[in-house]
């Protein structure tokens, strides 16, 4: 992308409204725009970081034997009712009434609908277990809304719901979420540690949350520093298999937030050098709820035995938009953005520090063609403007790579790569560039 | 995909609330399920169609030179205001308010909020021309919603915004568009002919129709046929150049809908055996509307003589979701759907017809993996059921290509492959049938 051609709308000014870094960043960035209280529009550099988020969670979660639907944002309030649910959500629940004054409301979780789906076809434990989802835009309807995409009101999540025939196979249900969310924030460089939790408004009788540190993170949270180093399960994990050892791996060191934190315990089971005491963000929850839903919804199954019973769920989710501000907490510094390469908007940014020169426009339009063929993300800064402003712009968007071509370097067939997560700069010959990204 | 692990609620009945063929078989095919009227969940079939086409729209408008990003669901009432669109817009824009009573809608359109993103940073001629693009849900409470997904309430649009100095840059982004849809719609098997119309709600003085021949469509038009062998624009057009040419060729042979028709002109501009009567479906539309949004939003640029004048705008949109059901009105038999390949929810469907038989299960089973591996999407029809339910199911989901595996074929080392377009059977042996589909 030529960023004379790209709608990159770079705030000078620190934004007054933002309290953290990641709302100042994404503001500052262009990568959001505030359009109501908590509504925000992804604008073009935002997106892209959405979209390979939104991408990276459907890939492990297909991978997991999940199915992908879509259901819609608007739902009907007396699918609600029939769960109790329309009552008892509260004013964070945003009602409407359309022109024939059926009520409506803008889904804010979707456990209610998932389950009349599914009843409405499945009748026999053969055709279980299932596991289906959507990346869908809910809706919250917040007190206070702050913190930019970290607690908006309109927000995109992936959320999964499980449906089996009795508790064992929906613990394998559970433990599967359970690996997959391992392997989906392990993929976007984050260290996201699962913790017990407590149930909360969805209800049921197990869940855990899972948590990336970061110093502006919302909760404290207390673990043992050895669940840093635990492995993350690999791409090839069975998920036919016995996940009870990984599952096991994950949840036996102590790692609580401060709601559930028992400091006797945490005590007594750490030692004293591996006591952690950080802050953290839920980046997604995962929980187990029985019969929560299908009892009242009557959605039943018939056993292999012939007995009709409800059906098992659990539900799974993940934050997808809240994730790209929980990025951009965990990795940052004084001078803007460093994006994992996983999610970053685009892989390099060359920066033409002479614009109108024949010689370095040709070489920056040169490499930029040969990138753009090895199939690789680059945004190509072919504005006349001067280098301080060039790479300060790239400092703050972050984009993993800078390389930097300018007539200097050009008279000795040589330009400079910059990677961003380190400061490290090389000089590398124009011919080798591209190999040096490439394959 | 396996069928034993999907999602695929076939319906048996023909659901009594379908008018059309589209809707019809939508339901019966298990791609979506109506969760209030004219709001429906796209089930796993579905949702593979919708996100097949949705990529397509994205490829050509990215082709074109479009930006992506994606503006909220939601909107403030008073951004409406501003253009004078929040009272003239009538009953079918849902008007909500949130927990503090302010006033939000859910968009309909959104040549409003594009106009107020554009207008919070760009100030010169430099920076354009410029347009943006979203694909995102929108909702049109309308009075009676009916066939389906072709006129619900929630849809999904994509909706492009372009913006320029003046009429004759404007101009050319609308031509680019305009060759950008023509490319759109081809590359999913349609034949979609630009007609002159009205321009409605969005006003402005300039706007085509593509609209797509089909006998049960809405609207009846009236084409010289030799428009249906008219040259699509290929995928190396350049779009920096002058496209006039193209657009020449697609506009002076008549085509119109009976809304613009003119039965003298007709008869005076088209050879009696080239006047074509038929039926037709909208599947997109391009406007220009100058500066109807720019000037009361104060939506200005400083041109080159450093004046600033409102930016002159157009909008073009693609129904999404709509083109769903358009595409099956289009292509269909007795037995159901025919899909386009580019569109398939899948290319192939393998049927099974002996689940249990050693070797029928080997076969079907290494066939499967061969087929996933050459990276083609694949159904494996592996439950335990009689071939005629399988036949029917397959017919019925409409993929491109089944792959019929039974003891007796195999016996003598062969597969039959059906053409579900043509209903064509070949007998291939099991070795070659891997490399009939593959590169």
């Amino acid at each position: 992308m030529r960023l004379s051609r790209y709608f990159l709308p770079i705030l000078r000014e620190n934004p007054k409204e933002a309290e953290i870094v990641s709302h100042r960043l994404m503001l500052r960035a262009g990568m959001i725009r505030q359009e109501a209280a908590g509504i925000y529009a992804w604008l073009p550099l935002g997106f892209r970081v959405l979209q390979k988020i939104t991408q990276i969670v459907r890939e492990e979660m297909d991978r997991a034997g999940a199915i992908e639907l879509l259901m819609p944002t608007l739902q009907l309030a007396d699918l609600w009712r029939e769960t109790g649910r329309y009552d008892a959500y509260g004013p964070e629940m945003l009602r409407i009434k359309d022109r024939h004054e059926r009520e409506l409301l803008y889904g804010p979780t979707n456990e209610d609908m998932i389950t009349e789906i599914f009843r409405a076809s499945v009748r026999s434990y053969r055709d279980l277990p299932k596991n289906l989802y959507h990346i869908q835009w809910k809706f919250r309807d917040e007190q206070r809304p702050r913190f930019g995409v970290m607690r908006g009101r309109e927000f995109l999540m992936k959320d999964a719901y499980s449906f089996d025939i009795d508790e064992a196979a929906a613990r394998r249900s559970y433990q599967r979420m359970f690996v997959a969310y391992l392997r989906i924030f392990a993929r976007m460089g984050l260290k996201a540690i699962p913790m017990r939790a407590e149930t909360g408004p969805i209800g049921g009788d197990q869940s855990h949350e899972f948590i990336i540190l970061a110093d502006t993170g919302e909760s404290g949270v207390y673990i043992n520093s050895d669940v840093l180093d635990l492995p993350i399960p690999p791409a090839d994990v069975d998920y036919d298999s016995d996940l009870s050892s990984i599952i096991a791996q994950w949840t036996t060191l102590y790692a609580a937030t401060d709601d559930v934190h028992d400091a006797a315990r945490f005590a007594k089971e750490t030692p004293p050098e591996k006591q952690l005491h950080k802050r953290g963000i839920e980046v997604g929850q995962v929980f187990y709820f029985g019969d929560k839903y299908s009892k009242p919804m009557k959605a039943v199954v018939t056993g292999p035995d012939g007995v009709e019973r409800p059906v098992l769920g659990g539900s799974y989710g993940v934050g997808v938009s809240r994730l790209a501000g929980a990025l951009i907490e965990a990795g940052h510094d004084e001078a803007g953005i460093i994006w994992p390469e996983a999610v970053a908007p685009f892989r390099i940014g060359i920066a033409n520090l002479k614009v109108g020169d024949a010689a370095t426009d040709a070489a920056s339009e040169k490499l930029y063609g040969a990138l753009q063929k090895a199939g690789i993300d680059v945004l190509y800064d072919d504005m006349d403007e001067r280098p301080g402003a060039k790479f300060a712009r790239l400092d703050l968007i972050g984009l993993p790579y800078q390389i930097i071509i300018g007539p200097k370097g050009l008279a000795e067939g040589q330009v400079e790569v910059k990677t961003r997560s380190t400061g490290a700069r090389e000089n590398i010959s124009l011919d080798a560039v591209v190999n040096r990204f490439a394959g």
